[in-house]
């Protein structure tokens, strides 16, 4: 049964122009309320980061969507480079996404080199037929002007949904963007995938083998549509190892679930997640599976995505405050997972964050309703250092002013422990705060 | 790996002076945003309901948490009288949950009559041992005062977590509820149950059986903290037909998937949730299972229930919208209940309406990460009656103008048609918009 409409097509346009002056009134507020940077930014700004052997970059302003700042960025990787990746698992994902996967699937070509274009602005996501159509146009162009063939070039599209792509923006960028790669271009590839971002994120590592040392470097955008179905974003990373296509899948496919599959935004998870992955071979000797070789590289290409997935969170809309959520003692790692998240996507804990309320309730709340074994009996919190609660009841020791001092600081660490098992997980997001409504709710406008 | 602690002791307290004006600030701001009355709230107020053959009523100011208004409600049903109910599934639930879980599950004693008491301001959850405690000793003076043993006497407790409740406040207060109990205190019992609630909300409905008409009235609290997992709130059905126990329960089961289960306002399950339906044996003919007095006794106790459910979301913290989503066309109802919720759900989604922004592609994002089976080039979407898209696309009679004025409406109907089989799912939600965050920020504070 439909709702009753009780207004009349004539009191609609009188609201409609009534409410037009209220959205100007809005979009003001928002420029005036959007910190033109996230108060939670990486202090010294965007990284130096390492040339990588094998590797070139360049960006664009295309005017696929904005005007006046590149939007396209294009990656080369040279002859021999092995390609892995995880994508989003929604079932509504974009044709870029589906393109991506069917290539990674396909037997690595080695003797080939490896191309990735990006476009933000436009995410390519729910546009039917065309969609596909798009990706095809977009990477048979790249595979002609970089002489690759096609099943190595990789794409991706970010921005608003359900709108065709002007791809043809993108391919008559494509001479100028292969003109200008170059092997230090970071920065400026970082900044053209950017959407709602307000920082450009960057991160490297490095790793000593036997070999010698590698480098792994890699870029990242993303700061709504941020939940863990893998996902959450586009993250580029490369390194100039020596490691074969198989055993670096496995590795980014592990480290992924401790990343960016460990944050969360706003549980809303985006149609284009993209996280790919490019080893050169240029540098050392092979990366022989289970040597220890293989655990330092792995370790490295962890922290990188683990400060890239970290910064994507210090970038969440509106935040003002990073909560790292652990939580220990679970039945097992599953139950872990589900009760972390169930904490750091809960509007209440959230909003508790936001106003630096020690609310430990909406913890106990959240751990309730996450399907998570839990004995109420036998839950303990901590806030920081602090105990706050244990075996079901506040702590002895605890006091509300020690509690609301600790939520002052802009970085939280939330403590759960089951008390039931040795399991655990940890979790990051934000708080949830007036920001995320403002530039939510005009978006698209 | 903890966060860096970059501040030192000093700098907190500058900080906490600095953050305690602004809090103070906020506070003021709250006053101005938050609406004495939700914009949604029945346009004519609180209904006139009918007494009810055998059920009495009366409330009192007992101090628990509140200061000059009513905050503990007690319910006398009469001999004979059974009883049905459902509870939140959150593992961390509070101790009078419990204990009504306990009682439910006992064997009816129609002999005896029945009571239910209920305080606001504290939930007398996660309070350890002491929460048993107060209620057992709530419900045995409760027995005493009115007679009844304990085991008919079912409890509810709503209001901060975590922290001890003052149960003598609510036992000093018993002789004055029972003297005051009256036939015609609904008014009186809704407002003493309320917490964050804006406005008071009740709702019946009679059915004429063969035997002669039964009536069906109810009240209920809840605005925040809601979804669908049970419960969401607290919710007091009577009955005056003759109705066994099990029969009453089945319907009741039934009737709360599509109601109570099927409403969200912020994704957060209380760990309160209670609803207790009594049916005092007083009018008419007994109710045979599976008789068409049956079906029609059911069908009024859904009205009831339904209209309840959604008074509640139109109570939403902060809400300006009323959302019913509509999934058709999924494989199996789990799906379409999954796919709707992850609509209703979805923080972007809710912004969008907010913001009155006819953005399609957010539901497009949110059936995607549903986990229900969804093929993009198969969905269909209208706002109200307008189609949207259709087959993976925008449809070719959509305007933007179009999406944009039915948004501007207090109610809105969303339907999203997946294309793969017969089932479907109602759910219904509110926006998502600065209200919410400016309630729940400071609410404990």
């Amino acid at each position: 049964m439909p709702f009753s409409r009780r207004q009349t097509r004539k009191d609609q346009l009188a609201l409609a122009r009534l409410r037009n002056l209220r959205r100007q009134d809005r979009l003001t507020k928002r420029a005036e309320a959007t910190p033109a940077v996230s108060p939670l930014a990486p202090p010294n700004g965007f990284p130096a980061l390492p040339e990588i052997a094998g590797v070139e970059l360049s960006a664009i302003a295309a005017g696929v969507r904005y005007k006046s700042r590149a939007d396209v960025m294009l990656a080369r990787l040279a002859p021999g480079s092995v390609m892995a990746g995880v994508t989003t698992r929604s079932s509504t994902r974009a044709a870029p996404v589906l393109d991506c996967e069917a290539k990674l699937a396909d037997t690595p070509a080695p003797e080939a080199g490896a191309a990735i274009i990006v476009n933000a602005g436009n995410a390519n996501a729910f546009t039917g037929g065309r969609g596909l159509d798009s990706v095809k146009t977009v990477t048979s162009a790249v595979a002609e002007t970089l002489g690759l063939p096609v099943s190595r070039v990789f794409s991706s599209s970010t921005g608003v949904i359900g709108e065709p792509l002007a791809h043809e923006r993108i391919t008559n960028a494509l001479s100028a963007l292969a003109a200008t790669l170059g092997p230090g271009n970071w920065l400026a590839a970082s900044s053209a995938i950017m959407t709602t971002d307000t920082f450009p994120k960057g991160s490297s590592a490095s790793a000593a083998l036997s070999g010698g040392a590698v480098q792994i470097a890699g870029i990242a955008k993303g700061s709504g549509m941020i939940a863990p179905d893998m996902g959450t974003m586009l993250v580029y990373i490369f390194t100039d190892a020596v490691i074969d296509q198989p055993q670096l899948q496995s590795m980014v496919t592990r480290q992924c679930d401790r990343s960016f599959n460990s944050i969360t935004v706003d549980s809303d998870t985006s149609t284009s997640d993209t996280l790919l992955v490019g080893a050169t071979q240029q540098t050392g000797a092979a990366i022989l599976a289970g040597s220890a070789d293989a655990d330092e590289f792995e370790l490295a290409l962890g922290t990188v995505m683990t400060d890239l997935a970290q910064q994507v969170v210090r970038d969440g809309e509106g935040a003002t405050k990073l909560l790292e959520v652990r939580v220990t003692g679970a039945v097992n790692d599953s139950d872990a997972h589900k009760a972390a998240l169930a904490i750091a996507n809960s509007p209440l804990v959230k909003t508790a964050a936001a106003g630096e309320d020690p609310n430990w309730g909406r913890v106990v709340m959240a751990v309730g309703k996450s399907g998570a074994m839990a004995d109420r009996d036998k839950l303990s919190i901590w806030f920081g250092d602090i105990l706050v609660a244990e075996k079901g009841w506040v702590a002895d020791s605890y006091t509300e002013q020690d509690g609301a001092t600790y939520m002052l600081g802009d970085e939280l660490v939330l403590t759960v422990d089951l008390g039931l098992g040795a399991s655990q997980s940890t979790v990051w997001t934000c708080d949830l705060t007036h920001g995320y409504i403002t530039i939510n709710a005009d978006y698209r406008s």
